[in-house]
């Protein structure tokens, strides 16, 4: 849920005072249409890690639109009347009505967290708040509310800089508190525990924004803008039909143009001999572990995607040569068959689900959905921002059935693709392998970095996590693909 | 869930063999339209009792439709491969491609019922298995599925007497199995699991059609019916928008039109004396229960509902005569106002809800949305029908925090309300209490004897059940209404 969020991201002070006048105003007359012609609220949840300015961003929101037209609501522990009565009971009290916008600093969300993170709950008891969290939500947006989930983001050594910075500070050493620095200290289990809220809450009808909280103007900015566009977009469907009001997510370009793909080092050095003698390593160290007596009872689920002519084929020949060709099979994904198009779309990757002791590679995923059928639009808006969630319901349950997954995005630079392409032109026996779409997809290319960095942020978790690979070098990438495997196979096998 | 289905249906031969060869040719029809023009699936789930007539059903389907465009899956234990694999896998494998009828004898929700009776599973494990079907059934409904589960229902005493008969007659003896008395030994558990989880998935989007199993011939007319009704209503919105398509459920008039409502013998006798003893009695009972220590942890939520002029405000009085001034609240429910109104719909009844020791009184209720508010066509269908979902879920954290819900319906005759209203108009102090608005009411009897018939079997449940009051003797309806109320309590503090 985070990657986007911890490659840094930075907004320099003269585009911010260029940007600032116009978005306050467009926001402000926003407002002013929610009020006059707006059948819905908006509710607007600050959640995230302390110092990442969740509380700035509340005070600028108020400075920027008309405060008389918002309700800040801050919920700290809940009071005796709270505490006699079911737990949503609080935030129901303080919704916004239709054509104002309520603003939760801390929430429901809160409570699950925190009961988790201080061991007040167990993994049960999460998951059922989890749960009444979803129908609560959906009973929100289904009632017309436009919901808003913003989590500011910090790495652990940000948080750290930041609650040091404040603390010198006189100005603000007041707003570092003793729980504060508690709250830190349980940082990993913050992350841990947000990020699986995050995943079984993020859906199509109030998906979460993740914002980097390092840079004031860069967090300021995005929060206007995802307010800006969702509002905006909100209030053109409300005009039209229910069936867009349900799917209207804020998923928008990072505004400082830096996306996840652009902090890789695509090359990498790697010389023959070098990879000749990891490969042989790695290759006995995979047999070796899918031969484990531990391995027949989980499974193994390869999931292979990449620029074109990334070298994922390659790849997957290093992995196959150390399997036992009885335990393993190779799906390449295409366009799918008319029988596979008369089913739900997920049905064709279930149908090739390996049992215990298995081993699915899969060229080309399900993740088909949200690159090449967003950018292609060959889904529609609402059904592809459908599919993250529906991809991590699927990850969750093979991965909860014994499944280590292994997801790998294979990047390429564009000169080195058109190297490729070229070279495969020339080459005979490669012709085949170089096609009419390979230059169309070129020409998205941006397209698809964006798409790239928005699956990874969504789908992308602890468990079922995405590997980068820098893929310039192919021996490098092969020789990373394999200890990525590796490495977690080990460590589920214990 | 089940009460309409335990008043006893019938369906006499004659007019079934008049109805059936119409319905059967509209079915034949309407499945060749299904395949022609349909881009969505259908599927079917077949569930219930043993001896209820599943197998029965699933042979007429098949017999009154062209069975090549059918896809009949019976589910049995898993086996090895499906072992292997998350437990949704094998469901997933069957479903019906888009212009086909897929039928499923059991299916995961055998799984998650029998799991439980047989304690396999814990609550904990049994609601995982219901947010995972949840979350199933979601998936196939956004996706364009048409959704149609069916319980068949029998009560203990039917079910014996059914198996017991199919046992005797050497043609259907080898139906009956050691599995069948081996469940029927755990009728009661099953029950009550079974109401667990079809209240939590009766969603409106996928909702249950319980049927009464006794009578073949209401039983086969009553799925022809909602096949026919369920498939037509699809393919006409299927050319309409996706919000028509998220909310199509089959909720039908049963076809003998014998409504719950009419199993009541509203005449009920009780002389004033009896009535005055007993009355000092239960309130003298009621107030001891109020005041129990235990109570603290507790709340208590009336809910009356029940015709015009059925003696709501008396018995209502009869109840606050018993009780502590400072502890309780009568709540009158008229329209929302305007600050309600801009509010999810729910919100209107969140804020009288209890703390613990309290206790509130609500004079028309929550369930004027699947009321007067369906019947007078103030919320759409899909609004409403959605409310049964959204009042469950309200009823259950209540439940779940400890409040002692009670629930009830005042029934009085046609003939009772013109005399009482008569005897209003007549008496000038009382003029007050008839208006305009209760003839109307009047004229839409029949529409409102139907919508309690379904508010009852949808929203009644072990936990937080509806009473039915025999309302036309008002000495009678009292003392039922008090007697009930101090049975709750005294159930729950134990």
């Amino acid at each position: 849920m985070f990657e986007s969020a911890e490659i840094g991201h930075s907004i320099d002070k003269k585009t911010f005072r260029e940007a600032m006048p116009k978005l306050r105003e467009a926001l402000l007359d926003l407002q002013y249409d929610l009020k006059e012609k707006a059948d819905f609220p908006v509710l607007i949840l600050i959640h995230g890690f302390d110092g990442a300015g969740r509380g700035e961003t509340m005070n600028l929101i108020n400075e920027w639109l008309d405060p008389r037209l918002i309700d800040t609501v801050a919920f700290a522990e809940a009071n005796d009347d709270a505490r006699a009565r079911p737990w949503m009971w609080r935030y129901w009290m303080q919704l916004p009505t239709k054509g104002r916008i309520g603003m939760f600093f801390g929430s429901y969300y809160s409570d699950a967290l925190f009961d988790r993170v201080f061991a007040r709950s167990d993994r049960d008891a999460l998951d059922r708040q989890i749960f009444d969290i979803l129908r609560f939500e959906r009973m929100l947006t289904m009632d017309g509310a436009l919901v808003l989930k913003f989590w500011f983001h910090l790495t652990r050594e940000q948080q750290h800089k930041r609650l040091k910075q404040m603390e010198k500070d006189p100005a603000s050493s007041w707003r570092v508190t003793k729980t504060d620095w508690e709250h830190y200290e349980r940082y990993d289990k913050i992350r841990k525990s947000a990020e699986h809220i995050l995943r079984l809450t993020n859906t199509a009808a109030a998906p979460w924004v993740v914002v980097d909280g390092e840079d004031a103007n860069y967090r300021s900015l995005t929060v206007g803008n995802t307010l800006l566009n969702a509002i905006r977009n909100r209030l053109a469907q409300a005009q039209g039909s229910q069936a867009e009001l349900i799917d209207a997510p804020p998923l928008l370009a990072p505004i400082d143009n830096k996306l996840l793909l652009d902090t890789l080092q695509l090359d990498q050095a790697m010389d023959k001999a070098s990879y000749k003698a990891e490969l042989e390593k790695l290759q006995g160290r995979l047999h070796r572990l899918t031969r484990h007596p531990r391995f027949a009872q989980h499974s193994l689920v390869l999931a292979f995607e990449g620029n074109d002519a990334a070298g994922k084929g390659g790849s997957i020949r290093r992995i196959t040569q150390a399997l036992d060709a009885r335990r393993y099979r190779v799906v390449p994904i295409a366009a799918p068959t008319q029988e596979e198009k008369a089913k739900p779309w997920l049905w064709r990757f279930w149908r090739h689900v390996p049992g215990k002791g298995g081993i699915t590679i899969f060229d080309r995923t399900w993740y088909g959905r949200v690159l090449v059928e967003r950018v292609e639009g060959f889904a529609k808006e609402a059904d592809w921002m459908r599919a993250y969630y529906e991809i991590n319901d699927f990850e969750h349950q093979l991965s909860e059935n014994g499944a280590v997954i292994v997801k790998f995005w294979l990047a390429i630079s564009k000169d080195e693709q058109m190297a490729r392409f070229k070279g495969r032109e020339e080459t005979g026996f490669k012709r085949f392998k170089i096609t009419e779409e390979d230059w169309r997809n070129r020409d998205k290319w941006d397209a698809y970095k964006l798409a790239v960095s928005d699956m990874v942020d969504r789908t992308s978790t602890s468990k079922v996590p995405w590997t980068l690979v820098e893929a310039n070098n192919k021996y490098y990438a092969r020789i990373k693909i394999l200890k990525t495997i590796c490495d977690a196979l080990e460590a589920r096998l214990g």
